[in-house]
């Protein structure tokens, strides 16, 4: 098995047991956002999460070191053409450079780590329609001079 | 006087007086994301914060019109280089599908506007060194059967 | 059962029953545009359109929850080939700025949505040559100061 | 004096004189998306259109051979980034294939002409939010055999 | 079938049997690049010819149908690398912009149909080396302003 | 002066004297896409083209050895825009391979010059509407082996 | 059996007898670059090429006909990254212009054949290192005026 | 002075003393090609050839120093346009993997360097017309284990 | 088996055993990158080193010729999408310029082969965070004038 | 002034001074490569390094704040042409799954800083040729769960 096999076999136990990201997530003891990411296969399970995750689909059992291995991390295409995922890209596209006058005046020269990072998602009921809210952690890495 | 005119000589000001995005917006009374992205001329000004914005930064009398003005909203290169920018990016590369499933688990199919769209930018201190914390709060947009 | 494989069966029984999208439409009482778009699988279908089109089709009883489901939507290549598709998208872009004054002039700064959206296709016929006649109807979403 | 001057000075004289796209277009009695169209240079205009826009903007007396001239039309970047222009690339890039398969239903096999083309924008007011209505309207050109 | 299938159905029909697409074309009585075209799926076949193609490389019955289907055109890669091919390519880049001076001259404002099309290849001897002589003949269609 | 330079004064001066390309051509005893081509300066003139050149729109005399100069070919974007040149272009991507059977299968393997090669452009009047008539002519070149 | 097919097929029993294709092409008697290119589908064998090859190779029977198609030349990526061949490339990009300035000087406004052309590879021994030898060989062709 | 001023002026300079890329290079006793590159920007000039070139084109004082200045190469387009330049680009693409099989089965695992490097271009007079022989001449330089 | 096969036979194997990279290395006494870069294709094994690795992993008798054949060297996509290998493309973006100075001024023009040419990997244990050091080392090879 | 003008300013500073960039690094007591970087305007200088530069070279007053300023970093074109930066570009793509393999190996999943990053350059010499080593030392960061 390798990391798409996992991955399609996670999604398809999922749907067979009628779970939601959000069971799952909680069953493991962590965040939905990096759950489901893992079990995308864009991150990789500490060996308690995979063992839990396998018990609960019940999983084939060489799919637990599959889901600890280092996953290669790809997207395609580039320029993303699904509304949800384009309409990240353009808040990148538009509000890039001001991300970067702000952070930079609050916190010197430097970056937000993609890295030593989380994510969350919360609705926000709101009578107009409601809101998604995204929240981005990540740490404050400063350029360093030699 | 166009758009790229105006960015240049608020900038120039803004250096000038030794003034932060965050004290121009507080004197504007509004966030100071929104307020970055307007004076880099990304947004457009309603009246009564481009009268404020000149005022507060003795820009020429032709500028109010032009902060009014409906930018045509560009960003080059398409994948983004430099490292502050590129990092956001390469969140919404490896983390747009879990975005997409996560939302779409919550809210139904569809997806975050990107107009009627808010975001802000905090600092959170850490002895392990400080986090930025980034918060985008848009609609929920249903897709629509017709 | 995947989208790819339900959408290859969609079009299959359509020919085998020498259906048009149009008669199909009409029985799931709703649009041909749309009912098309979903069948292409590019909208996800309500329970009740997926289950009338299962019926109708004698498509496999799993064929309705893949009908439900939320689609990735994707094209290729981003620059379109086909005659038919590529003159819409040089209407877009010979008129994008011109539609963009228009709107906007109307309206306000903002944007038409492609989600809150819905189009038709008409035949307007004509001595000279019958006519295509295509209606989109978009919700304007206003660009929200914060 | 070229297009892109011509473009210009239209451009500065609208905004110096206050008009609007639609009062321009009405004083020439055409239509506000091809008046537009041709104000930024996007198509040629008859002479008498010409005439009546040099007049009404009080533009340079060789404005007018200019506003006549055969355009070489071209957008930049091919993939647009404006939101409001990308939603129509994004609304090619989904229907694109389910307004081949309506359209051709319809009329068979052939295309929609983008040259024997015209289009409004109307304002459909909705108490939920404003719609924009786009209507093209094309002429069905067949697929010659030889 | 498929389109695909299909074409390769008639190329080894048409291998086995030593035909030459001239021989063909003249069976159904059309034009060679035409019958070529439809052949290699660029085209949808009238009813009439589809048959007589079936019938003269003796494809299986359900070929006829696919043959009528009108097809997505494609190809690729967008700047075309087989020499044959790219001088072609390279002939629209040299004498684009002649093309379009000389025919607009002749014509007024407005381009030549790709869809109201038909082509010709002749061999024309020549005692330093025989020509290729390829016809294009398309109707001009004029822009309309509205 | 250099090549751009030349074309412009060529233009202007072909403009001022209200001059057509045939004519021109028609003066210098050449072909009117092929003058076209060398005054746009995609092709070097022979000495006595350019002096006579030169003469009729009354060029400065530096002008004769830039039109004599060997070009550099260069056409930008690489996949054309202006409808006219676009539909060349994309006659050449439906085409291509058809041209490259039928071009083939009457001479063997190897290609249509787009050096040694001329083109006409005439009009075919036509009740219908009026058809341009492109005719390429080009040395075929067997490939040869050693 | 395709080109791909015989290609692979060449290059098995190339290495199954182990042969090189310097000794291929002697009992060809031909060159081996040539011979090399027409194994790897890249040029068509005349046949009496075609067959000497089968024998040699003990190919099946049909592999001739295959090896004698006129094939539809390709590579990928456009830009290569093999570091053999981008050296080759990188030598176009930088001495391209030089070539062109010496070329069109020694023969006047023209090209080399990339068709009617020859080259060899050669081994120079070298103390310091021995030296690769390629010489290309194509016949000058003149741009034509008309 | 920067380098692409000073390749200007060394272009004007020869045209103005009508002298040949050949007889300059044989002014400062170095090979054609070389001095053309080198004269084009893209080679760095030994101080005495510097000097003589200055010499030669009366080039004013400081062009000594630029033109010992090591260059930063670059092309334009990535994928060449000019038909000259292109059917190189063409003879990598198509026998880029046949003198990768030719080298390596002479040499062994490694590449042909395209830094120690020369070439020269010759005149083959033919009466089916002239050909031009280009001879690259590189190191081999083998892969190394470590 | 070619060598996509050889590389998932070797990677299997090496799972199954749970060796370590460094362990193979040390096994075949040579540097780690260097054996990890063969091992999955991008270089070849001598005679020596592939007869060790296939007794040490048990791999099928033809597996060694195959890692002894010279590999076409290819990455996709051209710009890296992982974290880890986009870094090191960051950083070639970032500092190129830099290190074509601090090279050039130290060497002469010229460049670092990437033939001739060998890297380490260290870990420097440190308590703010253990460092990863890249050590690459290439031979000098200045640019020759001819 | 901006970085661009201060860059350049740096540039003809230093030559006129007749400066390496080893002895201005030296100066500052910094590394050659990070001085150089910001010399060139990827980096930002500390108030104290950035006074020292402007005395060491005579720089107008107002470039000690300009090279202060946070530059946004950016590199043209994407894929690197000048060959020296291309090798390092070639080391990427061809090391880049080695180095992830090697570096994961030895510190578990997560990557190499390229903020927290330092480099060198030194030249080691040798009979057979002068060796480039480049030592690349970033801190290494774990992928965090949460």
């Amino acid at each position: 098995m390798n990391k798409a096999q996992v991955v399609e076999a996670v999604v398809l136990a999922k749907k067979a047991k009628q779970l939601t990201w959000e069971s799952i997530a909680s069953t493991l003891g962590m965040s939905t956002v990096w759950v489901t990411s893992a079990c995308l296969g864009m991150n990789s399970m500490p060996e308690q999460a995979a063992e839990k995750l396998c018990e609960l689909l019940e999983l084939p059992s060489e799919a637990k070191s599959v889901l600890m291995e280092y996953p290669t991390k790809a997207w395609s295409p580039a320029i993303p053409q699904d509304p949800l995922i384009y309409r990240l890209y353009e808040v990148v596209g538009v509000y890039g450079d001001t991300l970067k006058e702000v952070i930079q005046e609050k916190f010197g020269d430097g970056i937000m780590s993609a890295i030593d990072f989380s994510m969350e998602v919360e609705k926000q009921p709101d009578p107009k329609g409601d809101r998604v809210v995204i929240t981005m952690n990540g740490k404050f890495l400063p350029y360093k001079a030699w």
